[in-house]
């Protein structure tokens, strides 16, 4: 690299992504990636020996990836009444995950539903109660919007522990995913029931064990929902809610009722169970919020990321993230390499849709020396990340839902990548 | 529905989108869809009386939907060599395809790599000869882009067959696929060699046990060109290429060479058997069409399509379909559902992103009366389908790759839809 090209975005080693580009023979002569010199081969390998093997009706990971998994990060012991199991996200690139490892996070188990005997109801104040069989939704206009779906309790330790975790990645961000989700508008389906002019909420309840049921209010019902049938081009798996599920682009991941089988219109909220305990949030003056159900603005450096080791000293990396808002699409990240002292705007992969994933990343040299890299989004209506301290201030201090403060990731001088509070 | 909401797009019961969404009660009352009115039932089945079982570590899809598939469309008896699994297109909705639905057409087999012994090569006309394990390219600066990837035989029998087969979506349609792909621009690549100023192609070799291999214009590798690494969020499948393929936006399939291990840069192509024997194209004055890369533009209605049988009479459905285009946008698609003698503009989802799938639909009241529907796409560069007529003077009776004439279903009154030549 002629070194007249290298303009720096930030200090710590952030690279200006696009003097860095046009620099053509970076990364092999400033940044020695062990490319090396070598006439053809002629010693090949077994599989240039014979053919390979056939294909097969639905084809898998390959076996030298089997280790890429989701990984049960709590349940109730020896049941499945509550479980978690999140999404590796550190070894996904783009904005779509599969849908193999969507992380899932269950309050009664998954059903084993028979989709010809399953229906959607609507009632309650309703001009016509009616029931759809999914034959019936399948035959209705439909729409498809690639969107996140992620956990209220997401990044939960960070909330509440006192230190910070030696935790990965997975652990500590992992209930957050991307897919393209497509199915019928609630909208056509409420106003072919017809909505009597008292109606204000609708609860929603699912099929499963428990008939878990949240509060939803009108108004998003009307707006963007949608009753999903497909996820990522087939219909939806068991563990996303087979064969039917509520999705509210950009709000908690509970209030999408999985299983959707009941939809009760109504003048006002249920108070369930789980809107009334585990997703109510408690702030530092002992008020009860409720139906805070906005996913609000955050990010993650997935690479490097916790528990990860950089592999070389002075060596470059590209520092890749994801950012997401429950309130829009995002606007900006910027990325510090130097503990927060200096900032630089990251590059966003487009297509940049609204409440969805957006792939971030910048060019990195690292120095060799011990460093803190820190990402902060900024939704298009303004909302920008929190530091821990002001996320802190707000929420009691057991409160752990919406955590969605600026992720500090430490590098020792050895490349050990570790969790920590900035 | 109120019948002055109705307003038709065109004749043979296509409907006007926004007038037809505006009018609120439309579905039930002119369309009954078996939307029954029904009080809240106490019979619950199983699943609502017992907790389900827990995730797992890798999902799947629902037993329900095991008949879901890819099948093996044609291959050399007995062995592996050369066979063809199409996606399943009819049951995917939205643009994006599950990896593990994704059409595979291979030449030699599939092998099974070893990632730790892989490694891509770049020699020739270059500076510097450079190899690249896998490790090493993780760490390059990546890009991700939502494409198609189509083979230049799909849709072939309707290409060569005097008379239109009897065949679904699938059979005729399913050698095209949608993914996010994840992977290294390969100018970086490149640039890092250091190109020789007589540098004009490259030839790309996989290392399957066929050396499938084909020479590619240095000028597209310098573009778009990506060295794949992920599809849909995950390292790419076996039967995509892993652990490394080419991928070349909107060109056809097998020069998207997968299991890349070589390219030998040079100043002319290398007349590879593929190139010179399957994939060249065969013109109605008998010359021969080399190195026809890119996939033209091309829709078709997946629903309702071949062999699917429509369940009620005089009822509502909406047509819909996918179309795309190997030189950019998709700009509009039109819809017949009068056997072509009017067209109605189709309703494309968002986002409509270059070289991808794009989802179009459109709402349709089914008179009862056989008919015949078509979809007729239009890209960013003013490309439009042909007919099969027009294709068929352009190319020898025997050629079959780069059909891209416009698809017609035939309705007949019992519903049941087959594939036919307009």
């Amino acid at each position: 690299m002629k070194d007249k090209f290298l303009k720096p975005a930030a200090s710590g080693g952030l690279l200006d992504r696009r003097t860095f580009l046009l620099s053509g023979l970076a990364l092999s002569s400033a940044y020695p990636l062990t490319a090396i010199a070598q006439t053809v081969g002629t010693n090949f390998p077994q599989w240039m020996k014979t053919p390979g093997r056939d294909a097969s009706a639905y084809g898998g990971p390959s076996s030298h990836e089997a280790h890429i998994q989701r990984h049960l990060e709590k349940n109730t012991p020896e049941t499945a009444i509550f479980s978690i199991w999140p999404t590796p996200l550190a070894n996904q690139r783009g904005i779509i995950t599969p849908s193999g490892l969507h992380f899932t996070v269950s309050h009664n188990g998954i059903p084993n539903i028979d989709p010809e005997k399953h229906q959607l109801m609507i009632h309650g104040l309703v001009d016509k109660p009616l029931k759809f069989d999914v034959e019936t939704l399948l035959r209705y206009p439909m729409v498809s919007n690639i969107h996140f779906l992620e956990c209220a309790g997401n990044t939960a330790p960070n909330a509440v522990s006192f230190t910070a975790l030696d935790q990965d990645c997975q652990a500590l961000f992992g209930q957050i995913s991307g897919s393209e989700w497509v199915g019928v508008p609630l909208k056509y389906l409420l106003q072919e029931a017809g909505l009597k002019p008292s109606a204000k909420w609708v609860i929603v309840e699912g099929a499963d064990g428990g008939s878990h049921a949240r509060s939803i209010p009108l108004e998003k019902l009307l707006d963007d929902a949608i009753i999903a049938l497909y996820q990522n081009g087939e219909r939806l798996r068991p563990e996303q809610g087979y064969p039917m599920r509520l999705f509210l682009p950009g709000w908690e991941g509970n209030a999408n009722v999985k299983w959707v089988h009941r939809l009760e219109v109504t003048d006002k909220p249920a108070f369930t169970k789980d809107e009334s305990g585990l997703y109510s949030d408690i702030l530092s003056d002992g008020k009860i919020q409720r139906f805070s159900f906005h996913m609000d603005v955050k990010s993650v450096i997935t690479n490097p990321s916790g528990k990860q080791v950089l592999p070389e000293k002075k060596g470059f990396y590209e520092i890749s993230g994801l950012a997401w808002s429950g309130h829009g699409k995002i606007k900006q990240v910027e990325v510090s390499a130097d503990g927060g002292l200096t900032w630089a705007k990251a590059h966003l992969d487009q297509p940049v849709l609204s409440k969805s994933l957006t792939r971030f990343h910048i060019p990195w040299q690292w120095q060799g020396e011990a460093t803190t890299i820190l990402s902060r989004a900024t939704d298009e209506q303004g909302n920008r990340q929190p530091t821990r301290e002001q996320w802190r201030e707000k929420y009691a201090s057991y409160s752990f839902n919406h955590y969605n403060a600026i992720q500090a990731w430490h590098i020792d001088q050895e490349g050990v990548v570790r969790n920590v509070y900035a």
